[in-house]
């Protein structure tokens, strides 16, 4: 997950792209530079990992939710599953 | 929102319990307290702000998904909806 | 802690802030306000609560470093000590 | 930053360690892993990141405040400096 070609696509670039910003900030550490830009360059790899999170979840809302639930029983479960990323992953 | 009466009866007991949390940390304020326990319960105010966001937004999940849309413009609004409160509040 | 007068009222109205907040988001919710503006409303006080955290930090690092250590023991516990908050609560 | 040989090499291997995170969320993609598991991987490498800055930063304050100043304009540079870098990544 996700399933879709596209998703899919979208959620790897993230992923090469966080590690590019590692392979960066592991130049930069080696190469000596000042804590400023080090932790300039830490936070922006933090906010590129929330935005990969954030893309995931959505991709996730909207393979589970485009489509009608097939049930009662499987709406419910849905929504319940759904909940339960949301509580674990919102902090 | 949240707009049935149980929900928003257990979002209120937590906004209510986040102005206590604010009550007892003024009160070890003003009594000089040390910075470390400080620290501490303002990181427990943190965590249930945190609680609390999630809780507002798991309400809204319910509330949106829990029964199936009357359309499939309805669907795709509401999943298109939902997937900007996750990019924007996930952080 | 902060202990100097100044200190101490700059955190307070960050408190009495916060507080003000939340009053501000219980009368929305009693009022039914939508979930985007009650979810803005959460985001702001999670923002101030992580500016309330940084303002006691940084009022507890000019406390503790703004004199000179009266001994090496002395400097090497406040550095352990600010280390470890920093450690404890930058997430 | 830092600049002692032993943080620089503590810090790498949590960079390095970061990476093998990404890549091990590459190959769970690739083979189409469920949305759960993901979520779980992504968690551990935003954990990985903040463990990371806050190693950054007590290295900065060892390194700023483990000598004692050469002077008053000194000290209070380094405060203000150390102030601004928890102001701006307490977050």
């Amino acid at each position: 997950m996700p399933h879709s070609p596209q998703e899919k696509k979208k959620v790897l670039a993230r992923v090469k792209r966080i590690r590019g910003q590692c392979d960066a900030l592991e130049r930069a550490l080696e190469a000596g530079a000042d804590c400023g830009p080090v932790l300039q360059q830490i936070a922006a790899i933090r906010g590129a990992v929330n935005g990969l999170m954030s893309e995931v979840m959505e991709a996730h809302l909207r393979e589970e939710f485009g489509q009608p639930a097939a049930s009662e029983a499987q709406r419910a479960a849905r929504v319940a599953e759904m909940s339960g990323l949301i509580r674990s992953y919102l902090k």
